[in-house]
């Protein structure tokens, strides 16, 4: 188990994310093996990686990718280099700060926890901004609501049906904050009636501006009302490859993506991919035959990796017992586990209800070791889990 | 092999088809065990069945069906008892003849051997009307494609495209002759340029009335230039049983069903899951997912049991290989094995192309039978694939 991140990681991270495209595979793999503190001294040219750190990078892009260069760290430093000059990790965080936004790294209690399941591509960090501070809501509770920006009437008519019968059933609607369906699916989510956060905006841009700039309005809505997260740092713009890396986030973050209109080619599609790579759902919302807007969910719907959605309920029920259990009992004590490792599910079991107990008393309950214990009590009271009681730890209620 | 049909069995199954209801567990089984002559004398009291041919009867319901009755036999006995005094083979015979229609029984060259694959439920005889004396479209070169019969134009405008290209394609479009979307499968098969049998209509009740009477000019149409169908005699009303029996005619006669539009509870769901039982194609046309009358289609499309299907392309290559080959060398390659039993698939192989065989030689270079052959040989001939050469047969062509 690690300790809580300290500032000093932030800071790294918050460089790296501005070294490093998103995905950037020798990067990640430089972090994973040399730990932020050293990538960074190694990616900026502060310091040289050894033999043993170099084979052990091979070894971990063998096991993770296919990259097809042999010298991916030097390729990799040569691509850094123009950008070490720019780097300037304070005022990154005094910018989203200054929004009311923060940067989230692995560890934190509020890092989504269903992001590890993209392996070595899991981000480095993600600037947030708007209600992030109670925890991004968990994979268990998050539908992805996605399609094409020129979408039909019927597709903004479904996608604000499927959107706000999500939220009335308890879930987060994430998208991409684009023009049409996106735009639809945030908006129905906004209007709909919920105490939870009811939609999250995942950009391909940084978060101190809001693109497109006609979905101005809405993006400050988000960012007021629900979550605006980024992989990039403030300022980056959202390039062709930002969104499509961007999309990886999306099918990681939400338990399934629905897709409710794309065209035969469409960037939908390379979300509903992403989350069918990763074991999530995927749904598709027929249409018209005639539709070139229907085209990429029959095309989904036709290769097998989509099930047809035709209303909220059965977006609920593809994205898991959460959705079809309405009683809010029942919903959250599913909403409890999910996103925690096994370790903070033995510490949680291991939490008496009513009278804390101390550390070593759920060290010895839970049978993990009590710097585990540490680690984990910190990640559960951040998200409400735990409550200090009695000179101990008791069991609390998230949200 | 059984020999060709005699003109006495036509007599016996005519009478028994008037009789029993279509897909009578006992009264097929009791067809099966005793043979047309036998069954028709033991179901009109004319004679009595002994315990050895009763327990052959139960050993053989047991093995296809549950039939809930410890008294199969008597109380079919008492079922048929009524209609046994309104029997008259001859005259309806005599009436669909005088329409230009005759009675195909199993053995007939044109029956099509798709129905065999209904086990037990396979029909005792078909009364046909219209072009068949070339054949029943075989079921690789037929598609179904049914659906609601209170069609929208949506489903008007889908099942017009895809039935006008499955015949463009070279396939007969079979549907079941009721208003909306039948009747525009009909119709568009029709209107589309063919050489071959553009459709086929099996319908529920007797063949020498058309209904429903609003569809009277197109049913006539198809008596006319494409094939009626029924498994009932003449003046049989078209009761539920029997249009629900008629559905696994359908499913059975095509290589794929298309439903087109279909309320969550519709007879067209029936033929797919028919056909789906048959291990036939079955497809389902998207559509508005506020559209009623597309609720059935969206239902098969997310329990599995359907492919989405946007146009005709898709519908011939869920058909099977003939759809998806245009060459016309190809289809009718394959065309020309469909539906022959084994031995006269073996047959077919036999027969030289160039220079008539004679018998003796097929039956050894086939491996079967002289009298297999001599059965053989009139089927193909029947179907165009074996023509007398030389003092012996070579190989035809269909069509």
């Amino acid at each position: 188990m690690t300790q809580l991140p300290s500032d000093d990681e932030r800071l790294a991270r918050a460089a790296l994310s501005r070294l490093m495209e998103p995905s950037d595979w020798i990067g990640l793999a430089l972090v994973a093996v040399a730990g932020p503190f050293d990538a960074l001294r190694i990616a900026t040219g502060q310091m040289t990686a050894g033999h043993g750190l170099q084979a052990e990078l091979l070894r971990t892009l063998d096991r993770e990718t296919t990259t097809g260069t042999t010298q991916p760290l030097s390729d990799a430093l040569e691509r850094w280099a123009p950008r070490v000059k720019d780097l300037a990790p304070e005022r990154d965080l005094a910018v989203v700060g200054r929004l009311g936004g923060a940067l989230l790294i692995p560890g934190d209690a509020v890092w989504p926890a269903a992001l590890a399941d993209l392996g070595l591509g899991e981000p480095l960090c993600l600037w947030a901004r708007g209600r992030f501070t109670d925890g991004i809501p968990a994979v268990g509770a998050t539908v992805a609501v996605v399609g094409s920006r020129d979408s039909t009437n019927y597709g903004n008519q479904v996608t604000g049906d499927i959107s706000s019968g999500l939220v009335q059933r308890g879930y987060c609607v994430i998208s991409g904050g684009a023009y049409g369906i996106d735009a639809q699916a945030h908006r129905s989510a906004l209007a709909a009636e919920a105490d939870h956060v009811a939609t999250m905006a995942v950009m391909a841009g940084g978060l101190d501006r809001y693109y497109p700039a006609g979905n101005e309005e809405l993006l400050r809505a988000i960012a007021s009302r629900g979550i605006l997260l980024a992989e990039v740092p403030p300022g980056a713009a959202p390039t062709r490859w930002r969104f499509l890396q961007r999309n990886r986030l999306i099918a990681a973050l939400a338990s399934a993506t629905i897709v409710v209109e794309a065209r035969w080619r469409s960037g939908a599609l390379n979300t509903a991919h992403h989350a069918a790579g990763l074991g999530r759902g995927v749904g598709a919302v027929p249409g018209s035959v005639y539709s070139a807007n229907s085209a990429g969910t029959h095309r989904l719907l036709r290769d097998g990796s989509a099930t047809a959605i035709t209303d909220a309920a059965e977006a609920a029920e593809l994205a898991g017992p959460v959705g079809t259990a309405l009683e809010p009992g029942t919903l959250e004590t599913l909403a409890d586990h999910d996103g925690l490792g096994v370790d903070d599910l033995l510490l949680l079991d291991a939490l008496p209800v009513r009278r804390g107990s101390t550390v070593d008393k759920l060290a010895i309950v839970a049978g993990i070791p009590v710097r585990s214990v540490l680690a984990g009590l910190g990640r559960l009271e951040a998200a409400g889990l735990a409550v200090p009681d009695a000179g101990g730890w008791r069991r609390g209620r998230r949200g």
